[in-house]
């Protein structure tokens, strides 16, 4: 049986290393259109910033050899084929044509299964300027190594990064990493957007800030300047005629990619909403091509709708039940199980911090029509006693009706990944909420709290769901904006109030220790909203005001004043009152 | 309603906290025997160890006050009484009977729900010097100052643990910090046994050796000597008449706790096989009294047997439940949803290590009517570029007919506590193996790899159940005592043998890339056990030699070199052969 796979990076590499094991029979051909195979584009802005020292651990087998043609052959029975891009499918005759790059060869190669792992390519925008030297993109080994080059070798101090999506925020602290002086833009409002969502997004935002990494969102690229090389970027404001100047000796443009389909395209193959079309065994709508990784499409698990996840976690999972189906072999219990589809989960390290998403957020939930309830939660994650205790903020998404766990945003600088694959797996299991709640997570101090920051989220959203009112910070900073009336309870004990400040609204301040006395004097004709340190003393005050002191109309904020990502009000500070005025 | 819960620390001040969010007209009053409420017990090695600078952060909220009497008033409108004993229980009565300490005074307490949480107690054993100066049990907030005052004050040099339970591996590494000489002793082969098994056991064996703790396994306490202080601890093979002396001027005697049930006993309470039989809204057999934490059994999630699972995580969710009955709250999508039971989850650092485990292990499995697959696995749990990238040593277990995931053990310098919450998550939803390997778990460098080392696992696990033969190290190893004639094929690069060394029987090296020439060089009538370095490339051997080279009795080492806890062989460095005898 012949097999032709086209793209030798994650999916094809991985289809021809595991056919190679179950498919004796199988003779691979591998054919790649660059010189590179099977190298980890995940890891090059970590070569970039100095974290991965050695360039081989991106190309080579841990105990030696380079993932080359000769690899291939002698470790996984594949002819891999460096420089041979493939033109065309005739899926009659069941050939692929191919160009041998520098000779002006044309081949033909004979198949009974095709594998098209063809991956995405970047979007170069079409503006003035993109044309000049370093600027680059950064999704190939050659992107990596010009980049690499260019920063060893010129003085380069100033770096303009044109999108904060992954690959962008990766590639900033790369650079700020390495000394530059770094700008990110962004065509929409916040930093990682589509992870981090608005208020996750305005407290990565001050993370740059604090890291050095000038921000600019609702900007986009409109022409770079240079003579040669790049010496500026001109940045327009998306709603509006407001433009600015960037100076910048280097740039990287990292607005997203497109998969590459175009083969696909041309051979009748049928198409999905962004890239391939496939079932859940890989195949293409023609039963002896199949399409993996970033050319094509996946299922969400929650939805059953189409998604485009360019992941090489995805890719990986794609190569195997391509390569499973290919062989014949017998998978899951009916054994015919194939591809479960993907979450959606992402994630991003951004200097200390993490952000990460899996599943569905609020609005996608909606939009795919469920009913979902949200909750925003802070915890630290490990006892607050513990030397490495740091906060994480969550944001949980439910559907009321059925309980079931719909997806999570996760950011902060305590441990994000963790939480967010027990949601990823919460979601593969179709857990409720309570579910959720009640699962046995491995405790001792040196991991978690004794209940995990997860399982306070799920509580804090059964809570809601049970009747529990709340604002999300950015509801109750829209209330504010509104004009609507509220007055803010403040619980926290008073050198809290001094220590971390107030929220910028009317504040009445009662420590919840003294609540049982003093709660009947807030005012009932007032919506009062609750604020402690992180959601819970609110909590208990939420449930002292409407249950002793018969408050009807009280919420909690949530989160707390440690998930509060605008502005907030601190009082001067005693020493300088004190200062004489000169 | 009165509501009267007895013991303060975990599950009862849990109970109290939430009840007085969710019951405005409960009436609670908390029953404590000692003088502290609501401490952080899992927090007491890592004070003792130093690592916890501040002692207040175990006894205090984050935001100032302590967790006392005025606490529980002010915070919780619980009326909270320490060194109040509760004696006797008046079922028809509805009553408890109170001794309160030092006075002599007994107290009547009305009750209209009753909740026991009576915790656990240490075992103190019954070995002749048990009552010296500096012989300590590890528990309490008491246990654990009196430690901290027996280090501070005495020049304390050499230590002996008695048990190696996630308590006395804590205790031993928290006095190996403290600059003692630390002795471990167990009754069972190895440390930790219960969590870590034979083969992960022998592993940590080796890392408490290289942190300087010396280690007896199969050895129990027979005495302590001493002259009012302890000097000694006279040790005995369990199975045998050896003897051993170990000099110790302070011993922690960590055997394991027994649950508090005196109380329920005699008031006639239906006892479970260990501890208070409750069903799963935490009612004993009295529908009016409840029990939680540490004295009452729990639901096994998988098994749906009673088990004794005595964790502050398991505490703080029964008192969740508990109070959400109290109070007739609505709970989950059938408005009654209780306890959905444990995963039987634990976990331990160990130094630069950790353990734990989730779900069943392959004997539990077994002995519960399951028909269990396992196998183990080793893998890098960052990509090996990543400077932080460490080993993670995995062993997965699922069901045979049903695949459905029933357990793991993890340990490793690698990240545990993730996977290990996975894998929980995964026996919640009832995953299956296939589908736990299909999960779409969060990837970046900095938190994984492309395909996570539980998804590694589930692969592994999915080829062995697609008929890939493998032995455990411990399988191997009793194989070999056995006598049986088997070849190890090596197929790892020549420097790898030099470096790690190889396994001391028989062995055939041909690196994997050569196989392809020289397997059929390999003899057809003897067993063939092929070994790599972490398990994957004696996959690839596997399938070459199966179905390229016919090769009918193959099989694999699971985990490779990386996971084998018995003897290496190293060849003699270079330097040594050449240098001169002298």
């Amino acid at each position: 049986m012949k097999i032709v796979i086209v793209g030798g990076v994650a999916c094809g590499a991985k289809t021809a290393a595991r056919l190679s094991r179950i498919c004796p029979d199988a003779e691979i051909t591998l054919l790649e259109r660059g010189q590179d195979l099977s190298y980890a584009n995940c890891g090059f802005p970590f070569f970039l910033g100095g974290e991965v020292k050695n360039r081989d651990g991106l190309t080579h087998m841990g105990f030696g050899p380079a993932r080359d043609a000769a690899y291939f052959d002698d470790y996984a029975f594949t002819k891999a084929l460096t420089g041979h891009e493939v033109t065309s499918i005739d899926r009659i005759g069941k050939t692929v044509d191919v160009n041998v790059a520098g000779t002006g060869e044309v081949k033909t190669f004979p198949y009974d299964k095709l594998v098209l792992a063809t991956g995405a390519s970047p979007i170069r925008p079409d503006v003035p300027g993109i044309e000049l030297g370093n600027v680059f993109t950064l999704w190939t080994l050659r992107d990596t190594l010009a980049i690499h080059e260019a920063l060893n070798e010129a003085n380069l101090k100033k770096a303009v990064i044109v999108g904060s999506g992954l690959v962008g925020m990766e590639a900033a602290e790369a650079l700020c990493r390495r000394g530059l002086d770094v700008t990110l833009v962004d065509a929409l409002p916040c930093p990682l957007f589509a992870v981090a969502g608005l208020e996750f997004g305005a407290m990565l935002q001050s993370q740059l800030k604090k890291n050095g990494v000038k921000f600019y969102g609702g900007e986009s690229l409109k022409e770079l300047k240079g003579n040669g090389t790049v010496h500026k970027a001109v940045i327009k404001a998306v709603n509006g005629d407001s433009e600015r100047d960037i100076d910048a000796d280097i740039a990287i443009v990292a607005i997203g990619v497109r998969p590459n389909v175009g083969l696909a395209v041309n051979a009748g193959l049928e198409m999905g909403t962004k890239a391939i079309k496939t079932d859940k065994f890989g195949r293409t709508s023609d039963p002896d091509i199949y399409a993996g990784g970033d050319c094509a499409e996946s299922e969400n698990a929650l939805t059953g709708k189409p998604v485009w996840q360019p992941m090489g976690s995805t890719a990986n999972r794609h190569g195997r039940v391509i390569a499973d189906h290919i062989a014949g072999l017998k998978t899951g219990l009916d054994g015919k199980t194939g591809f479960g589809g993907v979450e959606g989960t992402s994630i991003a390290r951004v200097f200390d911090w993490s952000v990460g998403k899996t599943g569905l957020t609020f609005e996608a939930a909606k939009e795919a029509g469920f009913s979902p309830i949200e909750i925003l939660t802070s915890n630290p994650d490990l006892p607050a006693f513990m030397p490495l205790s740091a906060m994480l903020f969550s944001r949980l998404v439910a559907d009321g009706p059925t309980r079931q766990i719909l997806g999570a945003q996760l950011a902060g600088p305590g441990r994000v990944d963790k939480r967010l694959d027990v949601v990823a797996t919460a979601i593969k299991g179709r857990l409720t909420v309570d579910d959720l709640a009640d699962t046995d997570l491995a405790y001792a101090p040196p991991f978690s709290s004794a209940l995990d920051p997860i399982t306070h989220a799920a509580n804090a959203l059964r809570n809601k769901m049970n009747g529990m009112k709340t604002y999300s910070p950015a509801q109750l900073k829209a209330k504010a904006e509104k004009g609507d009336d509220f007055l803010i309870l403040d619980v926290r004990n008073g050198n809290e109030l001094e220590l971390f400040g107030t929220l910028p609204y009317e504040i009445r301040h009662i420590p919840l220790g003294e609540l049982k006395e003093k709660g009947r004097t807030i005012p009932a004709n007032r919506e009062v909203v609750i604020v402690c340190r992180a959601g819970v003393r609110a909590w208990s005050a939420y449930s002292t005001l409407a249950a002793r002191c018969g408050h009807g109309n009280i919420a909690v904020l949530e989160g707390g004043m440690s998930a509060w990502p605008y502005e907030i009000l601190h009082k001067e500070p005693a020493e300088t009152k004190t200062k004489p005025q000169t």
